[in-house]
């Protein structure tokens, strides 16, 4: 199989950097191709803009949306850009690696997305219309792929529990896990969540470097997170609200996985 | 009064872009000084690394919140983070103002966050011990000062309701709106969304334009979001958790909000 692993640290000799070197080595002596993104060693360029667009006529408004679609669709996208895509289409499994900055990703791997997930690829797929609301959540041109996240975090895990003072993690993780990986198909995987990064001693570093070499060798198997299909028959269409009836009592985000 | 406006899209020619120019002429018109942080327009250095630190040693790992908070105490950090930071402690209020892309802020803006908001400043502010995890969530060093999000989303408001497919808003801003606005002391005012914005008229636009207005021209008596204080009694101490009781048959997000 071939795992594309996007990592963003801009230290290599840090935790995040050990789990990255740890993974891809763990991947191949599994028999796997491992692609790596490394996006602070690569210089990536975090701000999509009119640059990226080598079509687009300087002078004219950006519309970033109707820019990236006809790039896409024409080959006149930036080679940085291109080159990813073709990496993700490759992969048959992705992990995006990243310590947890301000609840979401680092900028340098928001602007991956932000610029690979072009229009025609990660959106923008299907039919669009009051019966159908395109290719997503669940379909799309990533179908088939399985995905997770590794994540580090400087804070407790109690912080982070269901009634912890900062959200959730599988709440605030829901703009990446549902938003940008279920969205344009991916199979999801639960996530790899390393806390108090900064108490890592060199057992607690053997059990998490133990634990992650479990979930890496379990990447085909392990259940995936049930997040409901929009074309399923669970959402109205075309208000897409959750219909009434299902995930009865929940509230919250959870809604939009199924019931046990 | 002082504002700063952080804007993040690349087209000044765009909605978002009309909405920041009337943003600017209606606080300067109501008395305001009005500072603007345009993102794109000062290209913008969004992937936090080793050069945001003059004093790092180069050979040395980059520990990224150790460096952080020696740069920013020693005022050894790179000129363009020092000086969003006066902006930012001169301000009165802040606005951000972003297109969604992926649920979340551009990776511009997020690389402002993650760059601005030094160790000290935003976080690692106040004692943290057992009886006490810093000076957070309602408390640290932008007590006193308002903060409002304007969104421009290109989907409909039905998916992102209560029940809607995208999760709902609340929920999805949460991350930014709790986590990197309440966290270190801003008071939250609730967010301005224009949704479907790729289906902007003259009509919808002129409407669009005086609801905005009025949302400024409130800027300082609209009441808040009703976030819970870290220190005020309702979380247990270390654990961070909300005491039992509190926001009973409520679940998601929303328990961190005082009951009405």
């Amino acid at each position: 199989m071939n795992v594309l692993l996007v990592h963003a640290h801009p230290e290599p000799r840090s935790l995040s950097g050990s789990l990255k070197d740890l993974s891809v080595e763990r991947l191949r002596r599994n028999g796997h191709e491992v692609m790596v993104s490394d996006l602070y060693a690569m210089r990536w360029k975090p701000a999509i803009d009119a640059d990226d667009f080598l079509d687009h006529d300087s002078q004219a408004p950006l519309d970033v949306a109707a820019a990236s679609g006809h790039a896409y669709a024409t080959a006149t996208q930036s080679a940085d850009i291109a080159a990813e895509q073709e990496k993700l289409l490759r992969a048959d499994a992705v992990i995006l690696q990243f310590p947890m900055w301000w609840f979401s990703m680092p900028a340098i791997l928001k602007g991956w997305v932000d610029r690979v997930y072009a229009y025609g690829l990660a959106y923008g797929v299907g039919e669009h219309s009051e019966r159908r609301w395109g290719d997503r959540y669940g379909e799309g041109r990533f179908v088939g792929k399985r995905a997770m996240l590794v994540v580090t975090v400087g804070g407790w895990a109690d912080h982070y529990s269901e009634r912890g003072i900062n959200g959730r993690m599988d709440d605030l993780l829901f703009p990446i896990n549902h938003g940008i990986l279920h969205y344009p198909g991916f199979t999801v995987l639960p996530p790899f969540i390393v806390y108090r990064t900064s108490k890592m001693d060199a057992a607690r570093y053997r059990q998490t470097a133990d634990e992650l070499s479990a979930r890496l060798d379990r990447l085909w198997t392990t259940a995936p997170i049930a997040y409901r299909l929009q074309n399923g028959g669970d959402y109205e269409i075309p208000s897409m609200r959750l219909k009434s009836g299902l995930s009865a009592g929940r509230s919250g985000l959870r809604i939009h996985t199924a019931e046990d």
